[in-house]
């Protein structure tokens, strides 16, 4: 399963279709392999041969973009909201995150307005143990949790450092990141309940770390608390209530 | 795979959201099956698990769609021929449709403006040993083929039918259907073609049996094979060209 959601992964806006030759280059996988696992993915509609011998993402996958509209759209209300915090914040983009394994995935977005902006797309994954909403996103997770998020890391020595991260989080309630996934990139989250007090996302801005000054961290971390509460009001994320 | 992907099938615009005692009941399986299919999804990001102990279909879903539609948006053109069609029909919906494995799934279509139309989602899949639109898909087909579709179905003697009306699909280009996915509901559809000649898709316009009669049928083939061939002109299915 997972080997084939890999495959599938492989299928982007640079690389609508994929032959079986291509796909066995950019997996390392035998071809063998390729062939049985892209035969598994057509029987169950996700993948599509097209008449030219390449594969593209099958039509089965249109009930499934159905379904995650269905579930993960927020109500125009929270969406105005993203749209309000982006320009509180001077323009920055917005993303609204879940956990997801170990991973958080940016399930809404409101995008910048500057030239040099911090573009994330819908859907997209980033690792949980890097970034301010991570710290955020771990911030009810006791340290044996957080110690095995951050052995996904590239660090060794990282897990002290990201349990001194989500206290803080846990603590004022919001975090600030510069760089830690992308260097350049800082982020500034808060945390996202739903209506029995349980964590559900994180809201974060995020922008060129030249722009993350502490003095403009300062000026639109109450902006940033405000959405947080505001969303937190609203519910609905994962389709809360239905 | 394949059992994980049916029960990822089990989450529609009636149940959003399922519990595994839901799931059980659903799919007959044994609990700790269904457990595990559930952790396995959700390390995939195919589902999500709210706090409130249910689960949701995941965010990974959502870069899943932006692949299907990517790849299976129709140019405005191709969609502008599907409406005219849909007039041209006296208002019934029009539907596009591709094979996918031993079904036809909708890829596009145009609902129809009548009190009572046939609406179908795109999406959704359809057997492929029934209605217009399956003769069409088969009509490219050998007989051992369709006899294979045609075991599907629920007639053990349908296979003699089936190769019947695909044979006559193939040969005036065209074919209509009465009653045979569901009593009561008309189709007439015809072959869409890629820049090679293969068969890609068929249109097809759907309707009440009532309102298909022989000269109701008659009247709207002329528009529905422009359509198929303007389609063909258009080509773009399933991404070609991309």
């Amino acid at each position: 399963m997972q080997r084939a959601v890999d495959l599938l992964a492989l299928y982007d806006a640079e690389h609508p279709s994929r032959s079986v030759r291509e796909l066995v280059t950019a997996t390392g996988l035998p071809k063998s392999t390729v062939v049985r696992l892209v035969h598994t993915l057509e029987q169950c509609g996700l993948l599509w041969s097209r008449g030219d011998g390449r594969t593209v993402p099958g039509p089965g996958l249109l009930r499934w973009a159905e379904l995650a509209r269905t579930t993960w759209q927020l109500p125009e209300e929270a969406l105005a909201r993203l749209r309000a915090l982006s320009e509180a914040g001077g323009g920055e983009s917005v993303g609204l995150y879940v956990r997801q394994g170990d991973a958080r995935v940016c399930v809404a977005r409101h995008e910048g307005t500057r030239s040099l902006r911090h573009v994330v797309h819908v859907g997209a994954e980033m690792p949980l143990w890097a970034g301010a909403a991570g710290h955020v996103l771990l911030s009810r997770s006791d340290r044996a949790a957080v110690t095995a998020v951050a052995a996904q890391g590239p660090d060794p020595e990282g897990a002290a450092l990201l349990w001194e991260r989500v206290q803080r989080a846990a603590e004022r309630g919001w975090s600030v990141s510069h760089g830690e996934r992308e260097a350049g990139i800082s982020g500034a989250a808060a945390p996202v309940f739903d209506a029995e007090g349980r964590l559900t996302a994180a809201v974060a801005l995020g922008g060129p770390t030249v722009r993350f000054t502490d003095e403009a961290v300062a000026g639109f971390v109450p902006a940033l608390l405000d959405t947080a509460r505001a969303l937190t009001a609203l519910g609905s994320i994962g389709g809360t209530g239905r």
